[in-house]
């Protein structure tokens, strides 16, 4: 019998893809959400799988998440998390108790129930604003600049702590941010809902000079299956990102032209988009690579993919629980 | 009227010494302390001192901090903690708590009260398994070995976010181990009481060549107090320390002939004392000493020093809490 993928924010953007990929691959998988910001809606072909169940709990609930672990898990992907950068500094213990404790929470229902493996969905954003680019993941010890930021490097150092400690493989994945189907949260996602209502004006966030790397969601769901095929060290450690990176304004650009319009652009003007924006992220992926993962989708084909992805599925945005 | 220094922990080791210092210079201080590690003998002086203000409260309790800190407080000294690294897996939760979630209360309570300028206790066992000796505070990106360390991580990342997300100035100090008068905690500690048990025998934890560095108590007020008087960024971070570091083996010898004992060393026999201890800690110093600061104590002498108040202060023995 396959053991159990269990998946922490498995109704969300990225963990509902992993469900859909792993159950193609016969696996069994349990996902635990409270879909606070995950849908039901994306789970719906894995529900009529026999191999998937569905928990629907919360993280911050020690008890729920200890009780629903004793069963016979591989590996627990924890993917659940407070996703929104921007909003940090409206409700600043969010982020603590969203991915610090929810986290701790994670790994000590791993530990009483003697499961050992972990892959961490971080972030880029730990990297706060990099001396050196592209980025790599011994780069000097950053400083912090946002509240998420802190937060996932918070997790992070739970999770090394963890596997010094009892013994656990962790696996931590510093993303760029993300594109796909499912996508519901970032600057597609933004413009194309503000082009749809009024395609005459688009407000940008910064002066559009912000430079930003992107990666598709199946690539990253790649890279991350082959690190955990590949890598059995304590703590493995991975960017996952493309070679390049585009300008805001190349994304504005490219989605104009694919939707047909063209906006009056006005810009907010700073250099960064909000407080604790990085204004340019760009992470070295030669260690992933070196395990013979590339990319197959480019940042633009990536964005444009997205677009039509969300032309196809307007409902994402008829929820302001997901913005 | 000279603004308050509002002092958590300050029945500690470290912020009882302050607690004088500052009211050596007609400073007003508040100290902050629920006396799960701190003594109110520390404070002895202090109390009789009509600047100085006790409140005993716990710092889990957003409400009283909040409260606490209504007053025209200039400078947060936050230098409570669990600062037990050896035992943070016999209860995983206890740094989680005691420290990260501590330290954002401290930090909200500081922006709900309109207070800027926070001071941290770190330390370097951040830097996990430093690949670099001296180790700077631009070392590498790390990977925690110690759930003491994860923590006082999170609780950096914390205040390096409240700095940039609500303009707070904030002073990381990252010490290596602390000696002087009130050490109540560490090897010195315990060789002291061991060997004015059993003067025979004594246990050694690990091989007793691992390498560590120690910084006087008086030496680690002078460094911070010049910090904060020179530096004004948003974020200051600082390594604490001395220029050179000693084996266990040194530190013994030292402390069996200032008491003219002859044991038997009984080594645990491992490369590291325990899980999560680094077996070579020694920190570049070269950015505090570019202010102008020099540590006038030297290890070997702050053993000794130390070794000959705990000889005269036997009652810090006698109490389980602090071991």
């Amino acid at each position: 019998m396959s053991k159990i993928h269990f998946i922490t924010g498995g109704g969300g953007f990225i963990g509902s893809n992993l469900v859909d990929k792993l159950l193609d691959c016969d696996q069994k998988v349990v996902v635990y959400d409270n879909f606070s910001t995950g849908r039901k809606k994306f789970l719906e072909q894995a529900l009529s799988n026999p191999n998937f169940m569905l928990l629907e709990a919360d993280l911050l609930d020690l008890e729920a998440i200890t009780s629903a672990m004793n069963i016979p898990i591989d590996t627990v992907w924890h993917l659940a998390a407070n996703a929104d950068v921007r909003f940090g500094l409206d409700h600043p213990r969010k982020d603590l108790e969203q991915n610090t404790i929810v986290t701790h929470n994670v790994l000590d229902a791993m530990r009483l129930n003697d499961i050992k493996k972990i892959v961490f969905s971080s972030t880029g954003s730990i990297y706060g604003e990099p001396l050196v680019h592209p980025t790599p993941e011994d780069a000097p010890f950053p400083v912090q600049t946002s509240l998420y930021g802190a937060s996932k490097l918070a997790c992070e150092a739970l999770i090394q702590a963890y596997c010094e400690g009892f013994g656990f493989n962790g696996y931590i994945f510093r993303f760029v941010s993300i594109l796909g189907e499912r996508y519901t949260h970032g600057h597609v996602f933004d413009f194309c809902r503000s082009l749809l209502h009024n395609p005459d004006e688009l407000r940008i966030l910064g002066d559009g000079h912000q430079r930003k790397s992107y990666i598709y969601v199946q690539d990253c769901i790649d890279a991350m299956l082959l690190a955990l095929d590949k890598c059995h060290d304590g703590v493995n450690i991975f960017n996952l990102g493309v070679d390049s990176y585009v300008e805001v304004n190349d994304s504005v650009n490219a989605i104009a032209q694919h939707l047909k319009v063209s906006p009056r652009l006005k810009y907010s003007g700073e250099k960064r988009g909000w407080i604790g924006d990085s204004p340019f992220i760009w992470l070295d992926t030669g260690r992933i690579q070196s395990l013979g993962w590339k990319p197959k989708i480019n940042i633009l084909d990536g964005v444009i993919k997205t677009l039509d992805w969300l032309l196809l599925h307007r409902y994402v945005f008829g929820d302001d629980h997901n913005e």
